[in-house]
């Protein structure tokens, strides 16, 4: 990016608009610079249409969890804050429906929605930062996609402003609407590159009434996606957890020493942290015991340990959780893609292998096998040996040669930019650029995330 | 539109591409003229090549069984019919996913994924005709979207063919997949105006193992709306069925000389189907009957009969499914829209209050409760008593009034275009024109659908 000093005509007539409390310019020396906070929809427009005029690049800030660096400001960009715009406006208990301004933290809105005996059934480690407005622009996945499906799914309503400031209000409450185009599915997903998003309705379901928790220890890969099958097939529709981890991942979350005694004894192929969210405590408690029985004499589990209390089942997910402590091993990268079951054991074999030519290397493997979604740590315990374009490409290239998915959640950004490719045709990338053209011509709406501003100007 | 004749010159390039049985041309006097009956995608793509560099508009042919009138071609107009593209290329039960050709019919396919021992949940009265490419361009909803969610919700991957012969492959089959923008939902419902879908990915599900099914009577339409809360909560993640009936549709269609006896006595205020699909054919059926039991106690049912067998099963569902029954009555038209919960009970008050001022009027109410999906039939049992367009405006001014959508699940097509206005604002609508102009500026593509051409050219 050129490096320029902010318009001075444009800051006033922002300054005029947002106050001054409406407006943080950070010294000269430190990025970001200018992070405008708007405090209604109305605001947002009239940002818009003023950036468009000038040609002032505009970057919408959430919570700025997104792991693939969708929100970062570029010197001389303008940083667009919802923070200011954060209200649970209505929890619609008879509809089941939540309106909330994008600003909203989505751990905010989950306990609203629980005070209702509701769940907002969208749940991941950054809750407690992350907003609904970036949730929706990266179309977030999380813990219970198996069960609940992604952000999209989820998001029944938005209320979006356009790059020349037009608001488009499509804040939709019904299940079913076949009215023309679905508007808002064009912006779920588009990591703010088309709109800004500034106002949702999210769809709300009954609260269950059970918990169901257990962590399995599995033999060997084919028994792993018939466990998945099985359970699927067996817990009607109750399944809204299937948490893979590969052995390098339990065992040394739960070696000698560590916060976490281990459940089940280290040496199996594979463990999986099984959940299921019912409606009668009792009878479901006994159902999942069955039903895992069952698996076990099917030969699908080889070792079982049940969560009979919460503090047990909260000892579990903190196994699978404690992702933070593979970044204490050395210099890493954390990747997060998709590669369908059939090529999965295949896919992370050939990414072990290459992995046996870096000295002390780290190779962690976990993740949502329910929805084809892995994550890898890969790198090494010592820097000299940490060649962070190596890792990058043997991951991207394997994935590719599997057909899979170079983002299975944490979207495109800068980050993932040139790897873009490698899961999308040269005539789908056209065409999102297209759309890109039509919605943001200016280029103006978070420029250089998912496309680089020279491949658009190219395209 | 303007009658014209077919280019003498268009129609051999396109016999040479596709040969003799590929083009049928009817007897001049009748419409349609020309269908068009590729076998392969780059068939599609030459057509669409061809026709655009021609001008010539091209309606894409599915079941034709749509209700809003999306499928129909004017003089002149050709259609592209994907009757020969009706293959389903692949079951894969390890990723549980099918895909299949556009022209594949949705029983075939049901069939071909339950032999496998898996669903494909989408499920409608047109089953037997409508085609999976008809089915993603109109999202088609029907029976179970309560539990599986619309087309939309099944779709994990796209083909679609552009306007100007661009092949969009977007074959996706996996869960999570965040690469950029989500083409896929841009054609979903669009009813065939901005693509023609040519192949689908579609997620399967496991096959339920038990299915309970009851009929419900039940005092006030608070009471209905408490039944379905209740239900919802403890049927965790099985209730796949909420249709309800008002009093007139369960009373005809069981009145006495009827080929259905009444399962319950007729003079409550609503009759509900309900079923779950579950994994435990014993238990299931014991935790129903309980939780049935439960909300009786608490005064939300006022009375019950449970199914015992798939023959009393199916028993039931006739009921629901004799909607052609009306159209015997007299002179009628289906509706199909939606209304919040909350204010479905006053928007019914409403309508029934206009109907007041009918002689002989026919009014009927049903629906997809659980989607906030009505169907109204409204008609006169006299010719001369039958207004058209008074009843069309009472029932839209109505759904306007109650901040309804005109569509629920049929969509625009024709029938409705004069509608959309009343769901949609003014700028979803320029933006959704914008979206037709790029990606089919001749507007070739299903023209007059949605958006009539004047409206487009003028927008």
């Amino acid at each position: 990016m050129v490096e320029s000093q902010p318009d001075t005509e444009l800051l006033q007539q922002l300054r005029e608009l947002l106050g001054e409390t409406g407006l943080r310019i950070q010294p000269d020396d430190v990025i970001p610079d200018v992070v405008l906070r708007p405090q209604t929809t109305e605001q947002v427009s009239a940002i818009l249409r003023l950036c468009s005029a000038a040609g002032q690049a505009v970057v919408p800030l959430g919570g700025k969890t997104g792991l693939a660096n969708g929100h970062i400001q570029t010197r001389g960009e303008f940083g667009l804050s919802l923070e200011r715009m954060s209200a649970i406006e209505e929890i619609d208990a008879s509809n089941r429906t939540m309106t909330v301004q994008a600003g909203c933290i989505l751990q905010v809105a989950v306990e609203a929605a629980t005070e209702q005996d509701l769940l907002l059934p969208l749940d991941f480690g950054a809750r407690g930062s992350a907003t609904l407005g970036g949730i929706a622009a990266t179309n977030a996945g999380g813990n219970r996609v198996i069960r609940y499906g992604m952000a999209r799914e989820v998001i029944l309503g938005l209320e979006v402003v356009l790059a020349d400031g037009t608001v488009i209000s499509s804040l939709n409450k019904m299940l079913k609407n076949n009215t023309g185009y679905d508007i808002k599915q064009w912006f779920i997903g588009a990591e703010g590159t088309l709109g800004v998003i500034t106002r949702l309705v999210l769809r709300l379901r009954p609260n269950p009434r059970s918990e169901n928790t257990a962590l399995l220890a599995v033999d060997s890969f084919d028994a792993l996606t018939g466990l998945l099958r099985w359970l699927d097939a067996r817990t009607a529709g109750t399944l809204s957890g299937f948490e893979v981890m590969w052995p390098e991942f339990y065992e040394y979350i739960t070696r000698e020493g560590s916060l976490h005694k281990p459940p089940l004894p280290h040496g199996s192929a594979f463990y999986v942290l099984v959940e299921t969210l019912g409606s009668e405590p009792e009878s479901d408690a006994e159902r999942f015991e069955t039903v895992l029985g069952q698996a076990m004499e099917e030969g699908l589990i080889a070792d079982a340990v049940l969560a009979h209390s919460q503090s047990e089942r909260n000892a579990l997910w903190e196994i699978r959780d404690d992702v933070l402590e593979f970044f204490k091993l050395g210099p890493i990268i954390p990747f997060d893609v998709s590669v369908t079951l059939d090529r999965m054991e295949d896919f992370v074999a050939d990414i072990r292998a290459g992995m046996d030519a870096v000295q002390d290397a780290i190779c962690i493997v976990f993740g949502h096998l329910g929805d084809c979604n892995l994550h890898l740590i890969l790198g090494a315990k010592d820097h000299g040996n940490f060649d962070h374009d190596a890792l990058s490409t043997l991951l991207y290239e394997t994935v590719q040669r599997h057909e899979g998915s170079v983002s299975a959640e944490h979207g495109i950004g800068i980050t993932k930019r040139e790897q873009l490719c490698r899961s999308r045709s040269e005539a789908e990338l056209q065409l999102m650029m297209a759309m890109k053209k039509m919605l943001d011509p200016k280029n103006i709406l978070n420029p250089n995330k998912i496309f680089a501003a020279e491949t658009l100007a190219a395209g």
